[in-house]
Formats: C-alpha cells, structure tokens, sequence
C-alpha cells in the first residue's frame, strides 16, 4: 500500500534541521514524486536537505490556487503504480491553509495511507507562546479586507472569546500589519489580551508579545512587514 | 534576557529523533531548570534524548492539574536570575491542553523571551492527514459526558461546520472512543465526513482515516483503546 507522505517545510531561511526532524529528511531523500504548491521552492528545498539529492530525476505536480480542480485527481497516477508520494507546501506543514488538503482528501478516498510529518506551524507554535487557552482555539485565517466587514468580525471574535473562553486565531499578510493592529486597537476592549507572534522560527529570532489592548496602545510599536500571526483571548473575570 | 524555552516530547513510544528536530535535542541537553507536568516523564524523556544527561543536577518544578495557582509564579525564580528555563508537557506540545499555558502567561506578562520548538501535535497532525478545510477549524478539547449534553455538542458542531466551512476536532480519552464513535455514528448525517486518527507517530503507525457516516457505518469497525482524535466537517454541496 503506497504512502502519501506530508512534508512540512521551514518557514523561513531556516537551516531545515532547527525545525524538522532528521526522519523528514529521510523520508524527503527516498521520495521521487511530489506534488508541490510552488515547484521553483520546492526544488530549493530538497536540495538544501540534501545537496547531492538529482533534483532532475524527480516529479513535480503543482497544486496551488491557479490549479484546475480536474487535474488533481490524475496528480496521484505514480501512487496507482505503488509509489509513494510527498507533498509539499510553500511554507510550513501541507494541507493546513493551503491547497494541498484537496489532494489529501482524494487519497483518503482511495483508502491510501496518509502519513503527516511534524513541521512547523505559525498557528500552534504562536498559540504555544501566547499563553493562552490551548484547551479550546479557532482558527479563522484572514479577516475580511473592507473595513466595516473587518470591524464586525474583530467584535464577533472578541464577544465569542468572551462566551466560550477559546482563543481566536487569524493572519494577515506582512504589509497589512500595521493596518491591522492599529484597528485591532481601536476595536477591542482594553482589557482584551492581544498576542502577536512574529518571524516564528527565523534565524533572526522570532518576536511573540502578549499584551492587553490598554498595554499594547501605550507601547505605540509599529509591526515590520513581516510574516505575523495575531492572537486574542479575552480573560475570566 | 532570559529565555523560556517551550519542549514539546514524544506522543508514544517514538524515538525522539522521529519527531523533533535536533535542535530542540541541543536546546534541552543545556537546560538545568524544567517546569514539567509530570517529573518521572519528563526526567526518561531527557534520559532518553541524551543518555549521559545528569539528570540529577537538574531542577523540576511540577506544574499539573493539581498545582495550586498561587505556587506557579514562583516557578520562575531561576529566570529571575537570568537562568534560562524549558517547560514540558506530559506528552505532545506544552500549554497547547495543559496548565503549562499558566505559566507562559506569567512569562508573557514579565516580559521575558518565549521560543516554542517545533514538535508532535495529534490536533495539528490529524488536521493535515484529513483532507479537510485547514483555512479554518476549532479544537474543542473534550465534549460533555453526558449523553444529553454530549448529543447536543455534536449536533452544534455539525450545524457550525455546515454553517462556517470550518473543520470542528475533539478528542476522547482511549477507553471511551468506542462509545464516542457509536454515538457520532447514530447522531451525525450521513454525508457529513468524520475523520479519526490513532496512534498519531506511533511507532506501530497511525491509522488515519476519513469516511463519511454512511461509509463508517457499514463498515462496522471497533475502535482500540488507544490515543485517538475524531475531526467532523461538512462537504458544500
């Protein structure tokens, strides 16, 4: 029965073995057929696990938003041959927000062994650090981009932090940061606790603030185009 | 600055090297300062990552589900002397589901440096092998026990999948996975898709798999009383 390998990769310009096991390596050595969000990144990838690795002996499929929901299925052909598989994102673990997790679902379909590997991932590696309640937390991705749509679900998320005591969880990508916080500071009770986790596992070490929203206007910090996630939990009584 | 460093451990049995990376091997062989869930854990865990490791020069302060709040700010004394510090959970990921979270916050709140390591998560794990939408989900830890209440949970969860698009996961301890499943199996629709996954990085390796109810049902299988996670989401039509 092949094996549909999930491989994480870094998350930045991080030596691979500061955030992945030496058996992803391993598994990423053996493999010869991938499907890939970006094939240019993925290349680079495994030869920076393995230098010697014949990149040109290898298959790629991308799979990304540009591509047709018809052609996955026939992604999977070397695995009707017995072969095993990997599939990689653009960065950190596969098939968590991106569209990997439609090749994934085809193979469980299929009754093919799925295997994930331990990787990094910006959303539980932040939910770590924060301090905040691990035992219950959403994840919502991005926040809608027009301003009033933007403001309802920043309050929706803080009044359900409020209800059930989960941490709500969202990203942005690097150059809407500041826009971002300064309205996560104009929208949100003082006493909200705001995390934001930035550079997770970058060589250059990453940054992770718990703050309340009353502690996080005083510190007037601009956010540098880097890639953040943000995190709010509002506290008992 | 001192640093508390967050160690996840292995799920099962595994070899360590399977599922951290070797920095997080290097990071904890020059600790000497560990809050740990369970110190008989946490002392085979470091034995097992650095045989020669001299267990008992190290300090452990016991931080569980039975630790008195007012005993956990004093945990950090070491720092306080600008000793770095790691955190442990008795399995997986520390402060994801354990009180390691109390203690984070009070490092969050001195405004000392907070480096989660890469390591095993079933929650994040499970999510990936699955199939299903990663852009969005909620962790909800345990449901009620009673079957009431417990019948009622998994009704909502199904309605906010169908509703939101957001994948809902939850866990049972391994002798009532059994129980868990007959009862999803009686209350869910029969298109909605249910993923459970076992023995996550074991070394006997994990069963992941995704059926809808009706494929679960006819399939008739029991569940072993091992570590399982169950995940529900509900296709668009």
């Amino acid at each position: 029965m092949p094996t549909l390998y999930l491989l994480p990769v870094t998350l930045s310009d991080t030596d691979p073995r500061r955030v992945l096991p030496s058996y992803n390596l391993e598994v990423a050595a053996r493999l010869r057929h991938f499907i890939v969000e970006n094939v240019r990144t993925a290349r680079r990838f495994l030869k920076k696990c393995d230098p010697q690795a014949d990149i040109n002996s290898m298959t790629f499929y991308e799979l990304n938003g540009h591509t047709p929901a018809t052609q996955i299925p026939s992604m999977l052909e070397p695995m009707e041959r017995g072969e095993d598989m990997g599939v990689m994102s653009e960065a950190g673990c596969p098939a968590i927000a991106d569209p990997g997790a439609q090749v994934v679902a085809i193979a469980q379909e299929r009754g093919y062994r799925v295997e994930p590997l331990v990787g990094p991932s910006s959303i539980l590696l932040s939910l770590m650090a924060s301090g905040f309640n691990g035992q219950g937390f959403s994840f919502h991705g991005y926040l809608p981009i027009e301003t009033p749509a933007r403001d309802k679900a920043i309050r929706d998320l803080e009044a359900l932090s409020a209800r059930t005591g989960m941490t709500q969880i969202f990203i942005e990508t690097p150059y809407r940061n500041n826009k971002l916080l300064t309205q996560l500071l104009q929208t949100l009770r003082p006493s909200t606790l705001l995390c934001v986790a930035r550079d997770i596992t970058s060589p250059e070490g990453e940054k992770i603030n718990t703050r309340s929203i009353a502690q996080w206007r005083r510190a007037k910090e601009e956010l540098p185009k880097v890639p953040s996630i943000f995190l709010i939990h509002v506290p008992k009584r």
